[in-house]
């Protein structure tokens, strides 16, 4: 798949080496953005979703990707940052009102505001962001509510919004569809799923756990989109 | 001034080493809050910010003191954290339109929004901001309009605020008083502002240079108030 990658309007879209913003990704340059990658290290345990962002943004024509350093140890806890066992097999169904242990505090409002910082530097007006509000684990900050209240203080915060009125909008190409059909919008979009991660507890080699909620959404919607999935699983679900 | 460290809702006050952030740590421990200093190494120029900010909050009677490290060059300039000269003897005068290039894209919405993670592992409500809408040097995330937005945006992004219905409430007891007002303020409190330091370019001993835009609201600041500026600085004011 060819894209341009001098013409177009520059967007801002957040990657993080899983499937999701993968698509999210490809959606965003097949609407014809010159495509800039932001992904953060937050001391998250595994640093294989990072290896996975840069591969993505490659592959899928990004001009470019930016790693933030940032150290949430410093506020607190998540199975994703502290030393909390991740849970397997857990009783939560995606849907549930109860918010599971691996919900960073104010994640995709961290990882937004550092994209609307670089967005005013770029002069770009769009921000990607592969949130899901149907199979989206519990995270609140995953609600098209959430979204839109972002978008309205950030066009309140930026030189360039309030001098320029170079409003920003956050696009959130998934946020309404199940994964089976974010799975097959990828495959239509040409993304190899085989580069994406989304295992909370990955091995030291890199192999899903097939087991964490993360792996369970991520299998079940391939399985619904009868799609074979290309993902190297520890061990097969029980 | 004695104050109660394990009594009083808990609050989480953003602390950068300077004047304003100062009072607004003393108007919080004032009004009960048990008070969790917050920072931010962000590759500023100048880490004394960091050392008088750890200073201020032991001398205030905090809880405790985080510093969070972000990695904010990978985004872009400013002249705080990129290699761009600070102006001196700036034209723009406090209230201006124009926004200095010492502004740091989206520096308070990055801010806030570790605040609120910290706020929700806390389990604070409350989160105070030292910003000001009258010598605030143009930065468009200092206004009223920007701090109700980030409020609305805040109740809807994490588990506390959905879950268990804890909104959060940001704080800003200075938006609203000149430079002297909230000199006259600390003085009350008992802040001692020789521990805290405004200048965007210190010398390596840590003067003030006494010439940028922050040297120059400071010293108009105490001037106006009539209170003595213990500020040690580099030049005296042509």
């Amino acid at each position: 798949m060819e894209r341009s990658k001098d013409k177009g309007p520059d967007a801002v879209v957040l990657v993080s080496g899983g499937l999701d913003s993968a698509v999210t990704l490809a959606s965003a340059a097949n609407e014809g953005y010159v495509c800039h990658s932001l992904s953060f290290d937050y001391r998250q345990r595994h640093h294989i979703e990072l290896a996975a962002a840069g591969k993505i943004s490659r592959l899928l024509g990004a001009a470019d990707h930016r790693v933030v350093r940032i150290d949430l140890s410093a506020i607190g806890a998540s199975a994703l940052t502290a030393d909390i066992d991740v849970p397997k097999h857990s009783k939560i169904k995606p849907g549930d009102s109860g918010i599971p242990v691996t919900y960073v505090p104010a994640r995709n409002t961290i990882f937004l505001s550092v994209a609307l910082g670089l967005a005013e530097v770029l002069e770009a007006r769009d921000i990607f962001i592969g949130v899901n509000a149907v199979d989206y684990s519990g995270y609140p900050d995953c609600r098209p509510e959430y979204i839109r209240a972002f978008e309205s203080m950030a066009n309140l915060a930026t030189r360039a919004a309030v001098e320029k009125n170079q409003k920003v909008t956050i696009h959130t190409p998934l946020i309404n569809l199940p994964k089976s059909e974010i799975i097959r919008k990828g495959v239509e979009l040409g993304v190899d799923f085989s580069f994406t991660t989304s295992c909370y507890d990955p091995s030291p080699e890199g192999l899903a756990c097939g087991l964490c909620d993360s792996c369970r959404i991520r299998r079940d919607g391939f399985a619904k989109a009868g799609i074979p999935d290309p993902t190297g699983y520890l061990k097969d679900r029980k």
